[in-house]
């Protein structure tokens, strides 16, 4: 091979992903995949039915505006508004991405030079660390420690950010933090306090905030979900990025937003323009339209924000009764979809697996997948790799998934225990 | 404003853009619109069918593999084989992207460095030039020159590439060469020679082709179009890229690939995985079904990729002899479907345009769009900055129009020559 035919150096050592192996090995159709954040309910019939039609109108498979279908925009600035202090700007304040992800990526690549630093919270969703670096910037970590909770229920809201561990991580090179909010994998629903402390740094170092808030409307019974960048002198510094995919359980469109002031959306869409231009219209059509329908019903409870998560907490609940009686201690998610349990505890022979070098999870995962005919995520690829040894004990299920998903999981878990016991 | 709340230095310059000038231009619904380069005429109704059927199903509207839908992949590998010499691995030597754009975006990112550079043929698709530049790399140009047509019909084939001027931009720096046949905007279709003479370069100088051939059907009688891949030794340093926007019509489906040998399109890959991660689920199948559809019939006149050609090239030909007719002689375009035409000879009177250091053709195209309801881009958008002054005469009409609205064309120019005698 020639030296001229080789990558460029931002993308060196980028190329794992935890998403594309643990995919590939639950491919498998005798497996009961609760691995990736994929919804295998049924999305709201009528979001499917306005692609359906949409898709028969010549007009709408053609190129649209490219930082944003107009119909979509102003939905969107329509929702938001009801949660911000002022009015949204549709086309200045808003940009239609191909999912969260392309959200993030603008985000990072507009605004994150060479030599900047960005504090990523873990654990965290395994992009932000590789799309800060392939900008060239350091990545700087701080965990969520969970305080001792003495044989009570363990939840969530136990994972805290340490406010003095937090400031200290805060220096003059500091571009960003990225917030996730409700956090995958923990659940974590920030709260009011706790998002002051890191709204105060911002402001005081004059940092900006990518809050990624995909799961936004998948908070359960007793939390609510805020917004950073409605808290005084946050929004002029913050992306507040949403996701169609996790809104309207349809992953599949890869449809997401970013909504801030214009003086940062402007350099998110310089990126975009320069990468892919525009979003899918049919797609980002049908999604307008499907806001609409509940944007007017929002004090509904057949508003699918407020059904779905209704639904989950349900799911929720079975999932981790499931997971308690294999013996574990699952922390109990306020948001998001995904439970973490530490499976240590479940003593699995792993002697048998190749990869000595691997966490304990990825091997777990692996074990049981081939074993168990169950698949999970391993918790340490949403780490660092120096801090990858705090949560290797740790595996991340996902319960947005119909009852027979479940209770194919039941099955696997009660035979699991019979063999135990 | 703070002086942290700045865009990143890779983006810096890189925001104006013509389509989303001059495509807010033509908005206006009494525009007859032959500028942005996208079809009023209905796509394939087989594809538009596939579309509907699927949003229906629910599994299509989650996730799927990030490197291409294996349906899609596969289709496409199944056809691209019959125009390479070897089978083409359809998860390893097979990218799916948000558009040709994407994938031009993905070479760029994942196989071009900081100090790199990187050969242009003026006039070139626009986004070439920013996406080098957002690489770090330096974009290096050289002009197609068209020799003296003496009266006849002036032709595509007549601009080539002088080879002596071509060598002399290669060197121990250049890393690639972006060719685009059949060409935006000129509509040249590059000859097994003209090719030969490039990839001996590429060879000689060890130097990558990203090869744009989104227009791969769209040539007309008399022409062929040939892949450089296929060249000897090329297919090893090429990565040729299509579009499913321009094959079937569908430009608001934003799905494109690259095809290309493993190690070249896995730095692609990781491009990807750390940008957008995966493409739209229910757009990809419903494009590898009619892929199938069109693949089983490829020596049939109906195969779409038979069939949309000789449609263009009455439409190519109409337009040709209304320009004429305006007195223009525009250059006949071998594939494509654009026609640029240079404009001074109309000598429209410019001087109430308000920008005066703008260059002829874009003063001249917001006149036209004012004063006669036709919109056209301008061809210097295609030039850099220095060399805008040798297109900026020249304005580009989108042929892929109904009758219709070729039929408004007809109208607004027989008024404009009515005007003139």
């Amino acid at each position: 091979m020639s030296l001229k035919i080789t990558n460029a150096k931002r993308i060196e050592g980028l190329d794992s992903n935890v998403w594309i192996e643990f995919t590939k090995l639950a491919a498998d159709p005798s497996v009961v995949n609760l691995g990736q954040g994929l919804p295998d309910i049924s999305p709201p019939i009528y979001v499917k039915e306005k692609l359906s039609k949409i898709a028969a109108i010549d007009s709408l498979n053609q190129y649209t505006r490219g930082f944003g279908h107009p119909s979509l925009v102003k939905a969107l600035a329509c929702l938001y508004e009801k949660f911000y202090q002022n009015q949204i700007n549709p086309n200045k304040e808003i940009l239609v991405t191909v999912g969260a992800y392309g959200s993030l990526f603008n985000s990072i690549q507009g605004l994150i030079d060479e030599g900047d630093e960005v504090i990523i919270i873990m654990p965290f969703y395994d992009c932000y660390e590789p799309m800060v670096r392939m900008a060239g910037a350091t990545p700087v970590f701080i965990p969520l420690r969970s305080k001792p909770v003495n044989g009570k229920k363990w939840s969530s809201s136990d994972w805290t950010l340490d406010p003095q561990e937090l400031a200290s991580k805060f220096n003059s090179k500091t571009k960003a933090i990225i917030l996730n909010t409700p956090h995958n994998p923990i659940g974590k629903v920030y709260t009011k306090e706790e998002l002051q402390v890191i709204a105060d740094l911002c402001i005081k170092y004059d940092t900006l905030c990518i809050s990624d808030e995909v799961y936004e409307w998948l908070v359960y019974t007793g939390n609510k979900h805020l917004k950073i960048a409605t808290f005084p002198g946050m929004w002029e510094r913050t992306i507040t990025i949403g996701s169609a995919g996790k809104t309207f359980s349809v992953t599949g469109w890869k449809l997401g937003w970013s909504v801030g002031p214009h003086h940062l959306i402007k350099h998110l869409q310089t990126v975009q323009q320069n990468t892919i231009y525009t979003c899918a219209t049919p797609l980002q059509e049908a999604l307008a339209q499907a806001f609409w329908i509940d944007i007017k019903r929002m004090d509904d409870p057949e508003c699918y924000f407020n059904s779905l998560p209704k639904e989950l907490e349900v799911k929720r609940d079975r999932m981790i009764h499931l997971l308690e009686n294999l013996g574990l201690k699952p922390i109990v998610p306020d948001g998001g979809y995904f439970i973490i349990a530490d499976v240590s505890l479940l003593d699995a022979d792993l002697s048998g697996m190749k990869d000595s070098n691997e966490p304990y999870d990825y091997k777990f995962v692996k074990w049981m997948t081939k074993n168990k005919k169950l698949s999970a995520i391993p918790v340490s690829a949403f780490c660092n790799t120096e801090t990858k040894l705090q949560f290797e004990k740790f595996v991340r299920f996902c319960f947005i998934k119909k009852d027979s998903t479940l209770d194919a999981a039941e099955e696997i878990i009660k035979a699991w225990t019979g063999q135990k016991s």
